[in-house]
C-alpha cells in the first residue's frame, strides 16, 4: 500500500485539465447545456480567502485561487475528491466512521469529527450514502453562510426537492461524478478516478450562476467533463445507465449459478457483464429504491428487449435477432 | 504496431505453465473431470516427428516434443493460438480470407492456401466461425491420418454429433478457450490471450485418451486451465455464461438509448455491462442460434430475475430486493 499511496499523492498534485467541451452533443436548450470553459478558469471565493491564503501550505502551488472545501463522507467518491482537490485547495474531511477518518488522516487529509465543523467553507461536497444526503444538506444549510453545497449522489430529485424548501440564502447544486466502481471505502479512493469521466451538474431552486461556476470549476479541476442537466432528465437517464445495468448484472449472476459446474470457467464476457453485481447489497438497494419508478421502467425496457430476442430465437427468426443486435451495437458504438 | 508485434513475438516464445489443477471444483464424475497434470507434460507425436525435428527452427528451444500443428481460421482465436504455439511447435495457418493470411504471414506464421494443406499434422485446431466448424471437420477428417482435430468454437453439440458419424479412425476433441473479446481478426490476436483462462475440453465419440492428452497439452502450453466436460453440460453452461450475457448486453444497450441526451455520459458500469453488445452482429447471431433452445432458456432465467426485482420495486419490498442482490453478489464472488 505504501507505494500506491505515494503514487496517489503524486498524482493528486499533478493536475491535468481536460476541456469541458465533451458533454453530450445532442443537448436540448433546457434539458442540457455546457458551462463555457472560460467560466471554469477560476474558483470564486465566497469568503474572500483565496488570495490571502495562496502563500500557505499546498494551496500556493498554482495560480488558481485556493479555497476551503469540505468533504462529507470519505468513501470511494468523497475520498477520491478529497485526494484530488487537496493539492490545490484547503480540504477538510468528515465521516461518521472513525476508521474512515483515521485512514484519510493517515493519507494527509485534514479531518474534523463533526459534520458542522466543515463550515465555514467556500464549498462542501456531500458524498455520503444516498439516504444520508438530504439529512446532511439539512444540517449544513442553516449555517452554510454562502458555502456552495454540492452533493455527489447518483439521484437528484430528492436533492432538488430539498433545495426548493431550503433557507433562501442557501446555495445548493446537484452533482454526479459518473465514476463509480464496485469498490467501496477510503482504501479504494483514487485522485484520478474522475479523469475523463462525466460530472453531471443539476441546478436547483437554490443554484445561482456563481454556485454553478464553483461546482463546475471543482469538477473541471479533478479532470471531469462537465455536463448540466435537469433533475428529471438526470434521474430518468440514470435509471437506464445505472439502475438497469445493476439489475441486469444481478439477474445475470443469479442465472449464471445454473452454469454449474462450469461457473468458475466463466470468461471475461460474463465477468464484465456481472461486475456490477458485486456492488454492496445495501448500496444497490438504496440506488434502486431511491428512484423506484424510473428504475422499474428501465428494468421493463430491458425485459422487453430480452423478450424480443427470446421470441426471435423461438420462432427461428435470425433476421430479427440480427437487426436487434445491430441496433444494440450502434448504440454501444456511441460510447467509444 | 511494430513494437506490439515485437513484444508479441517475445511473449509468444516465453512460455509460462500454469497448473492444470484449477478446474471447476464441484465436478461430477461423468460431467466433469480434470486431466492429471502428469498426462500434460508432453505431446505425443502421431507421426513420430517430434525428436527428429527438435533440432530445427523454433521448435528446438525446449525439451518438449515439437509437433506439427495446423490452425484453420486466423481470426482472434486462431491467430492467438498460432502466435502462442509457434514458439514451440511447427505451426501452419490457413484462412479463407487472403488478408488474414497475409497478416499472419507478415507476423511470421507459415501459411497454406488450402484447408487440406494443413495435413499431414499431429493436430489441427479449427478456429473458424461457428457455422464453418463442422464443414471444416468434414473436409479434414477423411485425410486426417491420426491428426487430432480440435475445434475451438463456443458450442459443442454439433461437433459431438458430427464426431459420432465421422470416419472410425478420426480423432476429434471439442475445445473451447474461454477467452473471447469483442475484437475480431488477426490484428487483435495476442499469444497471451489464453493465460489463466479456462480451456474446456469435450470428449466425443472419436476421442481417445491420446487425443485428449494432445488437446490438454496444447491448452496447457498456451497457459490455459484445462477442464473436461460433456457436450450437454458445456452447451447448457455456455448459454448462461455467453449467450445470456450477450443478449442482456444488447437489451441494455437498446434500453440505454433512452438515456439520451446523457448516453455519452455513461460511466464504467454501463460501459462494462454493454461491452458484449459490441460483438459483430453475425457472430452474435450465430452464437445465439447455434444453441437456440438453451439460449432461449438462459434469456428466460434473466427475464425471471429482472421481473422479480421489478416487482419488488413496484410493491416497495426492499427486503426482497436486498436478498436477491445479496444472492447475486455471492454468485459473483465465486468468480474472483
Amino acid at each position: 500500500m505504501v507505494p500506491r499511496r505515494a503514487d496517489r499523492a503524486r498524482r493528486g498534485r499533478r493536475r491535468r485539465r481536460r476541456p469541458a467541451c465533451r458533454g453530450a452533443s445532442q443537448s436540448g436548450p433546457r434539458a442540457l447545456r455546457r458551462i463555457p470553459i472560460a467560466q471554469l478558469r477560476q474558483l470564486p471565493s465566497a469568503h474572500g480567502c483565496g488570495p490571502a491564503r495562496r502563500a500557505r501550505g499546498r494551496a500556493h502551488r498554482t495560480g488558481r485561487h485556493a479555497v476551503r472545501i469540505g468533504v462529507a463522507g470519505l468513501g470511494l467518491i468523497g475520498g477520491s475528491l478529497a485526494l484530488a482537490l487537496r493539492g490545490t485547495h484547503e480540504v477538510t474531511g468528515y465521516d461518521t466512521d472513525e476508521r474512515a477518518r483515521a485512514a484519510a488522516k493517515a493519507d494527509g487529509i485534514r479531518i474534523v469529527t463533526r459534520l458542522d465543523e466543515l463550515l465555514p467553507a467556500d464549498a462542501v461536497l456531500v458524498a455520503t450514502p444516498i439516504p444520508a444526503i438530504v439529512p446532511a444538506l439539512e444540517r449544513l444549510a442553516p449555517h452554510s453562510d454562502g458555502a456552495v453545497l454540492i452533493d455527489t449522489g447518483s439521484l437528484k430529485r430528492a436533492v432538488a426537492e430539498y433545495a426548493a424548501r431550503a433557507p433562501a440564502a442557501t446555495r445548493i447544486v446537484g452533482g454526479h461524478p459518473m465514476a463509480g466502481t464496485t469498490s467501496a471505502g477510503f482504501s479504494a479512493a483514487d485522485p484520478s478516478l474522475f479523469r475523463g469521466r462525466a460530472f453531471l451538474l443539476v441546478p436547483t431552486a437554490r443554484s445561482d450562476d456563481a454556485a454553478m461556476t464553483v461546482a463546475g470549476a471543482i469538477a473541471g479541476e479533478i479532470g471531469a467533463v462537465v455536463t448540466v442537466c435537469s433533475a428529471d432528465v438526470h434521474d430518468r437517464a440514470m435509471a437506464r445507465l445505472v439502475a438497469g445495468p445493476l439489475a441486469a448484472a444481478a439477474a445475470l449472476a443469479v442465472a449464471g449459478a445454473q452454469a454449474e459446474p462450469l461457473l468458475r470457467s466463466a470468461g471475461p464476457g460474463f465477468r464484465d457483464s456481472t461486475r456490477l453485481a458485486d456492488t454492496p447489497a445495501d448500496l444497490a438497494t438504496d440506488l434502486l429504491f431511491g428512484n423506484s419508478a424510473d428504475a422499474a421502467a428501465a428494468i421493463g425496457s430491458i425485459v422487453e428487449g430480452l423478450t424480443q430476442l427470446r421470441d426471435a430465437l423461438e420462432r427461428g427468426d435470425r433476421e430479427y435477432a440480427r437487426s436487434f443486435l445491430r441496433a444494440a451495437r450502434s448504440v454501444r458504438s456511441e460510447l467509444s
